[in-house]
């Protein structure tokens, strides 16, 4: 047997455990091997929890140890850059979760630097390994529903919203409407060419003052002349809300929420059944564990990153032009942004 | 018992012909007294085959005839906006088929006609009494799903496309779109404030010559900051759909196409079932004659028209910005357009 | 033009006026001419209600009128025969409500009459002209899922149960079962064999003294193998319930209820949507009117009736051997029945 | 931290295997320590895949180990009792695979020495840990449903049929009816007092010669007067099917299969979805894992079994009767087999 791959984990926040927990219990192939984490006592209790040999408030330590084959880097959205850049020039496999960065300009430093370097590099965007947005792509490849004409993108995240400001994180823009942006762009498979956004408070007034908004709705122009929207809602009342529709030239596919059980209770008010599943951690608990099954799989052996640098910076991309969109209150072209 | 109302049909096309059936066996309190087309034959043909008194191809005799109570407008486009003016001055009450007019100042013509006569006026937006669209305005009114924030429109026409140029008929805009539009302006019950459209030619080239377009994709910004998205499609591969959906502060509601039937089928293959009910005559059949049972009964208690002048008015005027911003590649303020 | 058939209704009762209804509205070729009720003030109410010529206490007055060409027997149950066996020898065509008798001996009477004056029968089995239940024998007939196995049938009232004693009416054996008895035969297609029944009173104490239970489940053996479940309940707290699945050597198909709307509302509580159409008024409205245009036509045509005297009789045969299974506790075959 | 609880797994086929897996990298507070088959290279490959210190071809010499905390019984069926008797004696903690036996006598002598030893017992009834199954029994206890009326059980294997005769395995009777029955008690919650069964060879000409049906369909009658019917078909063309529908004074419950995905295709020929996860070990992957995490929780914390001696005796009670009602052409009381 081969020797399983040596992974450093960067970030033993909410995901990180979590890929931690996956890796343990259901990645083959690789273990943990160290782990990081500004707050140092995050780290000793992560590595406590999964008997990962080496743990340090400093990932420096770990991109120079040479046992380290490749890190996995959940740590705050505002690192992602810096720490992209500094395992690449370490000659370190990448695993990275979204967004690479909240700017073109970290972005291309760190993607860049990957380039540069050769080492395989994966961004975290785990609905390309859901069964159901993979069920989508599925069809689109397979013809069945021939050229895609409309994509039409939900994600709502359950309320009531968790947090006020989005400090460190990457709010509607770069934690959700990423997701989007990158399905959108995967889906159609072709240049995004303009976009045009609606953003508004309508839950938490005051919001704007730190650029983030509780809904945003994007409308995208592909080059092949396809049409996607994107529909942002930071507070659904009845919980995690994430489907996709596409319309093409021979047919349509949809695909509807998971949910904790299918049950219909019949009684004198109705017809009831659960919410969907409650939030990104339970919906795509397996898939998380998939995407990184992939990475260690490709990374073994040699085979090209399904998603890598060019999917993690025309997500951005999609993203800023959407951003820059609100804020000038005019569609944009992606080339002003790139062009930026 | 009263005597029932007298009604002239005006139109006697497929349309014409619809009504003039639900009229005949389905409406109580009216009876259809005269019809009139362009076509002599189609008059008569359609007096003959349901027992209609009178019949000519100049609807102008209809008018003048003191007997006719009430006229219904199921004529070509092109010519809704003189024949309600016409009926206005002749102090009918009106029922005119959707859109008014394809211009604003051809509907101010007759709309202005209508008003300045205080004759009772009812557009053809069935939608709002089909059972599934009123149940989304309940869950609105009632308060279940809270304050809107986003509305999903789709409309989708079955596929292969009938026909070429437009003609006479109202094409993606002034037929399609021009539903949808009353269905936001409905749901959301507010001011449309800005709209933002993109449309392409993706099945039938050529088109976009006639100004025509087989996709239309349309964001709607609304003064209390809801957000509403229109999804028109002619070409749809399995069918006729129509949908809804609008997420609120409180949760959200959606609605599915009609079927024939709800078998499913489940096969070696997989589950199936049948497509939507094919077309608006199938899927409407009932909500068309409820529309007019409506119609009759407002007019002889003398209630107040639920859709009317301003809906008439309000939906056209968001067609007609949301063409002007695809004409023009960019979003466009309503104000723009009544400024025209 | 033909001239229309001319219809006597007989019952003027709930039925009886809903079959009033659909004749003179939506019935093509056919008007009513008289309407017979013991009460003669139901009898006056429904003649004036729809226009109709002549109306009297006594049906033996319309069986004698000449101008009447087919009957309608919308009485209470325990006079069916009697009607049916009068109209038979007075050379009407009949169209009767199920079930044809509550004992063998009333229903060969009574269809011994219809065969040997060769007048056209109809049963009032609605369900075969259902879209639902028609799609299920289409798919069998069309060998979508192959040779059945396996039928299951659920007919469940809606509670709380409206009555106590079942007095005039057919209750869970002849008002309920009868139907899901024609339609296992329909799908099998074959001949019933052996019965087995569990019936029991666990919703309102007492009624077993009349004879009637409030739940009853029926396994039914067909001659080829094949082996039906029949699933009745009258106090169903969600409503108006009717469904059925088969499975066959190459699939199975199952169909669902019928809803009002199908608007699916999501709140914090969870997905909700509305009970099934409230009663069998509502949900087989448009099927009451189609089976009776079927009879229409198949009369005037010459055509034999699709539902007829073997299916009266094959249906009650099933139902009668049901509750004889019930009553001896054992599995009841039904040549037993057909032999007393 | 506690030491893990060292199991022996008995069995290393396709279910044994199964249970290895989720033991390695899904159980926690366990670890297999031993395996034993019959075939003693099926107990080493299974050894070397799952790092297993210890295998053997005799499952006495694991008995017999003082290191073995538990063992795993997920050999041949007719294997069951001998083992389970076996182990109970020689004090270990017992989780089997179900059906404890194929007659009554076996499983009493093997519960029996399970009793007498006080050992923890825990029967392989997976589906009282499935998350749809167990909301049914939980809307029951929690009175969402009010008391149980009447209850529909499916369970249907994916054809083609991959065998013969049934030889060492279950067959319909006790491989497949075994849980349907064991869910009848589960959600009733009462006796069962007689059952009623048709069974027919539909499929696979000449398999009667064995005792074995393609097709059974059983009805119980319990001592509150609810009745469960319970669907078998071994060779459903779409797939793995098993759903279960229970209604009550208050109301009803129902619950679906479980599928790869829930997309929807539409295209020219309908709509169309996957058919259901294809056998039971895909559909109960993890709730494999969570019924042995459950066994190992209750043996550690001392906790007594949810589902032991009292459900592996009164399911196979049920299953006898079944047989016997079949095998004999009439209802079987409960306390016939029981006496027997």
């Amino acid at each position: 047997m081969i020797n399983p791959m040596n992974l450093a984990l960067i970030g033993a926040g909410t995901i990180g455990r979590m890929h931690a927990a996956n890796i343990t219990f259901g990645v083959e192939g690789a273990r943990l091997y160290g782990v990081a984490d500004v707050f140092a006592d995050a780290a000793r209790t992560c590595a406590e929890r999964y008997n990962i040999p080496r743990w340090t408030a400093d990932y420096h330590e770990l991109l120079a140890d040479p046992k380290v084959d490749a890190v996995l880097v959940a740590s705050a959205t505002s690192t992602h850059a810096d720490i992209v850049e500094a395992a690449a020039k370490a000659g370190k496999a990448i695993f990275a979760e979204k967004p690479i960065a909240k700017s073109l300009a970290d972005a291309d430093r760190a993607l860049g630097a990957v380039t540069k370097a050769g080492v395989p590099f994966q961004i975290g965007f785990q609905r390309r390994f859901d069964p159901n947005f993979a069920r989508v792509k599925q069809a689109i490849v397979k013809g069945e529903i021939g050229r895609p004409h409309i994509a039409h993108l939900v994600s709502r995240d359950p309320g009531p919203r968790t947090a006020g400001p989005v400090g460190v994180g990457g709010g509607v823009w770069f934690d959700m409407m990423i997701h989007d942006a990158d399905m959108a762009l995967w889906l159609i498979d072709d240049a995004a060419v303009e976009v045009y956004t609606q953003a508004a408070v309508l839950i938490a007034p005051g919001l704007e003052k730190y650029g983030e908004y509780d809904v945003a709705v994007v409308m995208v122009k592909f080059a092949n002349g396809a049409i996607a929207t994107i529909d942002n809602h930071t507070d659904a009342a009845y919980g995690y809300d994430q489907r996709a529709e596409v319309i093409g030239s021979a047919g349509a596919i949809s695909i509807d929420n998971t949910y904790p059980h299918n049950a219909i209770v019949s009684d004198a008010s109705g017809l009831h059944r659960a919410k969907p599943m409650p939030y990104f951690l339970e919906r795509y608990q397996a898939v998380y564990r998939d995407e990184v099954q992939h990475f260690v799989n490709d990374v073994r052996d040699g085979k090209p990153i399904a998603v890598g640098v060019k999917e993690a910076r025309d997500s951005l991309l999609l993203v800023l032009a959407a951003k820059k969109s609100h804020e000038e209150r005019r569609a944009v072209r992606i080339a002003e942004v790139t062009a930026g």
